[in-house]
């Protein structure tokens, strides 16, 4: 095994059950609530429609380019959804789309409802804008998901015929080409660790690397266009939006369009861990390193710029304005866990875990039926969740991730359990020729106790691996009683031992709340502090001030006290503290004052709720940094 | 005398020589330096060859709508230089490019070097973007202008035929319009008082009531050209940025590009000015309001946002991203002036002479030769002032402004004479029957006293009214040696008596560095402070500082001094001082930490320089406004 390859193996879905706490009750709603109106909103807007191919040119509102992918997420959360609860009317509507998709794959294998019906004769000559291979790539990830969670080959098969096809078309003495939004790459190493097949990794590998080579691809398809090359109209800086700036390998900084960049890297990290490539493994890191310590925001989001939904240059991560796409923050997910997978090292849990409370879950409402694209830090009272979008990557994308939650938690090891994440949960893992049968109970993220409780038929050695979060900065771990010593390496406590049926591990992190300031290069958060506690990053959302609670300032000594309300937005710990207001007097005939002419600030009353339930209740401004006083 | 006339009149031009000090240096520059680049920007880009009319369909580089409009704001700068100073060249350069005006202007009096050769067929088909109106406008200024400032009317006779020919065409009976970029209805008032013809003033009125009606014009003439209506495609909110999207009278909030609003309401003032319309006056009021209470940068800077060059909502301020663009300020100075000779309030004249010793002069470097267009409070280090620009609007604006400061010094009232800005400067006046001339001796803004002399032929009783501004909080005036009582209204202390020739008077402004705070509402400056001293805002740049600027906080008990420095920038005062600069250790691994983690910040000495003066050194980081500690 060369060092590149994963450590870890993540349980896979059917091993895990979320049993209670926290994440039950969004896993529930994800279930009952989003992944059918997500359903009806694909009827309801053509997508599903689209795929009988019944479009004719000149007929109303075109299939368009992206739609299937929208349908491929929805089949992989609706695939994750049965693995692990029965319901055979999602069952039935899985069944007939993929019945739909069987019968819109053309003779070769092709599968796409705009190029086969809106504009045949532009097959794969557009792969720059047209998204033909990302929504490839998803159909592959949906194809993986269904056969993984239900041992059903149906969309597998499809899917396969689908690759083979595009492995027949690209290549090294193929067609050159690679796409304008990443994601096949991703999916094809799904594909390749399901079937088996090499040719998958292998294709994977081409689009990877052929990705930015001179001369670049994107200008010579678009002569064959009969187009002006995109850099010659806009410069070369813009082959940055599709990360096509630079051959992959030699990218050290994380640019353009943040979801793309997301996938790519993500499709980068499996490639290196299933080859052993150590240069792209570096890569990956590197990448890492940019992403986490210079574009991330608190709450796990990415891309702080609605133009081209990109990153900005490092540090630049404005709050009001943020973009923070929830397909960014889920792409960031997909990085962190596969890094996690290669490195077994908590700090991509950390990340990971940090993006999943915060910038993913902030993208749907309570409710189940609304949903952010864009997560800013910062609203006047103008932004709110949306039902649908026109471009509607993002609710279906979280539907998928909620829906495959309990795969993030455990990995395996040769002769180890990993324990990522905190969550009422039983799974099944095969760790050093045993069955090992886990059962957690916690009330994690809103406490941190957890306890464990290992069911082996027979004892076994091995190490049970504990993360302890970053952001912890005390815990104890018992041992059926009895206090034990656990030494944190790279973000794990290692409890290694023969472990007997019915044993117990009683893991307590002290989950004070905390000040967070940002790096003095952010501009926007300096001498401003978060407040999280544990994972949770909070805001003040207006419904609970009276002070416009934009203007709200916190200071260093006021005390905080955490406090679970269960009547609260689902329930939920919030913070209470003392802040200051600025004096309002005065104001009403000016923009500017001199400092000392206007008055002390007032005490106020400040409760703080966690970020991703903000805009559940009525509508106003919302803020994550306040100002220290 | 309606109340709603004009209390004042500014002294023409001709009159007021400005003889030393701050502004004699840059109006120098502005003469020898900036008037002879820009001409030869002009020749060198083609607009001046463009006046030929030698283009023809198929040449390379067609001349640009607005081409004219640069051509004619050079033409009033190179005017206003030669109402002050002799130079024969340039009144030759002059001369000549009137003669290309000449002979491009049409036999019906049309003159536009793009529409005659380019697009003939088009003339007066798209008001909304071709800029005809604008570019008329802006000849039309400059033919008063030049004939104010020479007494010739060449120029004048060929602006006033283009106007008639305009008032032939639009109007009421006639065809519908109004600009897309409004300026003309300014100039038609500029050209309907040197000229007395009414006419002028009519079609002034017809344009801006016109504006904003419906059915709206913008769409009628979309329809005309066979293109779907803007709105229809963009929706009504878009209407804003021509400011057509209600009548003008009915607007409360300045919205839109910043440049047009500027124009427009200044328009608005003159017209409201000429004819005595209170319920337009009322309109102007509530814009200025609007814009100096909720909208104005703390530099005189307006029109926060890039997109649309535009307006943002009340107390958006962003400062990195501020657009603010030169024109802009240079457009409130053209409201604010006018608002002062109407209302006679110095609330006018405080943001009139904010903007230019901020907003207006940081557009030009202390070379005369480079230019802002965007004036950011903020910048990491990659905003630098440009040579010229492809849309060249700002350099030559600034260059007729500063050739015509000595207009916006002093105003004569029936039997007042008021002075706005201090500077050293000679002026000749007619008060209260008697022609005075008053000399004025200081070296403002960098030093509070101000010396007057006023010189009669025969003694005359008036009231010298002198400008206490706003941020002064403590002042003396003394005539002829002797304290004076002077109380101050509308920001005017009033000197009533007979004065005698050679009467001095010594006005002292206390001008001692001042923290500001912003509204608590602006959310980017909350829990910040600036400094200012006098009418003058500094910055940090980052060759006077060894920590990052944009990191360094200000304690409020920090003691801050002000020095001139003779060798800096050309001479300016500095404030020196102590800042604290974060501690750097501990943030290599880490984007956030926990506050108490982080080390205690360090003082380090700060020395802030007039904001107008930033970039004329070692490029790098700037900032305005400081984090309080």
């Amino acid at each position: 095994m060369a060092v590149s390859e994963r450590q870890l193996e993540p349980l896979p879905l059917t091993q895990v059950r979320i049993t209670g706490g926290f994440w039950k009750g969004r896993l529930d709603t994800n279930r009952t609530k989003t992944i059918p109106h997500i359903y009806r909103m694909l009827e309801q807007t053509g997508r599903l429609g689209a795929l009988r191919l019944t479009y004719r040119p000149g007929d109303p509102e075109p299939p368009h380019i992206f739609w299937d992918s929208d349908i491929a997420k929805w089949l992989e959360a609706a695939s994750c959804s049965l693995a692990t609860h029965r319901h055979p009317a999602l069952k039935k509507r899985l069944d007939a789309t993929i019945a739909l998709l069987a019968k819109a794959q053309q003779p070769d294998g092709y599968l796409n409802s705009h190029f086969t019906t809106v504009e045949p004769e532009k097959r794969w000559t557009n792969l720059r804008d047209g998204h033909e291979l990302y929504c490839a790539g998803h159909l592959i990830e949906a194809g993986v998901a269904h056969f993984e969670a239900t041992g059903e080959r149906t969309l597998l098969d499809i899917v396969c015929r689908y690759a083979d096809y595009i492995d027949s078309v690209f290549g090294p003495g193929k067609r050159t080409g690679y796409p304008g939004h990443e994601e096949i790459e991703l999916a094809l190493m799904r594909l390749y660790r399901a079937s088996g097949r090499e040719r998958y990794l292998r294709l994977a590998g081409y689009f990877i690397d052929e990705r930015g080579r001179e001369p670049h691809f994107f200008d010579a398809e678009a002569e064959a266009r009969g187009e002006q090359p995109f850099r010659h109209r806009h410069g070369d800086r813009t082959l940055r939006y599709w990360q096509a700036h630079l051959p992959v390998r030699r990218q050290r900084e994380a640019v353009g369009h943040a979801v793309r960049a997301m996938y790519l890297y993500a499709g980068l990290a499996d490639l290196a861990a299933a080859t052993g490539d150590e240069p792209l493994l570096a890569a990956c890191r590197r990448l890492w390193q940019n992403v986490a310590l210079r574009k991330l925001y608190v709450t796990g989001g990415v891309g702080a710029h609605h133009h081209g939904e990109s990153f900005g240059r490092n540090h630049a991560l404005p709050n009001e304005s943020a973009y923070a796409e929830t397909c960014a923050a889920i792409g960031l997910v997909f990085f962190a866990h596969r890094m996690l997978q290669i490195e077994a090292d908590g700090v991509y849990a950390d990340v990971m875990e940090r993006a999943l409370y915060n910038g993913v879950l902030s993208g749907v409402g309570l409710d189940g039926r609304t949903f952010f694209y864009v997560n800013p830090l910062a609203s006047v009272g103008d932004h709110h969740r949306q039902r649908f979008f026109g471009c509607a990557c993002c609710p279906p994308n979280l539907a998928r991730l909620l829906a495959s939650l309990g795969t993030y938690l455990y990995s395996a090891a040769a002769d180890a359990l990993y324990v990522h994440l905190y969550a009422a949960s039983r799974a099944t893992a095969d760790v050093a020729g045993r069955t090992v049968t886990v059962t957690q109970e916690t009330d994690y993220p809103w406490d941190g106790h957890v306890g464990l409780t290992l069911n082996l038929d027979r004892s076994a050695k091995f190490s049970l691996r504990l993360r302890v979060p970053g952001w912890c900065k005390e815990f104890t771990v018992k041992v059926n009683g009895n206090p034990a010593a656990a030494r944190v390496r790279k973000g794990y406590a290692t409890l290694r031992r023969a472990w007997n049926d019915g044993d117990t591990v009683t893991l307590t992190l002290a989950m004070p709340v905390e000040r967070i300031v940002a790096h003095p290069a952010v501009a926007e958060d300096l001498g401003r502090v978060a407040l999280v506690r544990g994972p949770v990053v909070y805001c003040l959302e207006q419904c609970d001030h009276q002070a416009p609670v934009r203007r709200v300032s916190l200071p260093d000594e006021a005390r905080l006290t955490a406090r679970f309300m269960p009547r609260v937005l689902g329930g939920c710990v919030v913070i209470n503290g003392a802040g200051l207001a600025p004096s309002p007097s005065g104001w009403k005939e000016a923009l500017y004052r001199r400092a000392e002419a206007v008055g002390p600030a007032r005490t106020t009353k400040i409760r703080a709720i966690p970020y991703a339930l903000w805009d559940n209740r009525k509508v106003g401004p919302m803020t994550v940094w306040m100002p220290r006083a």
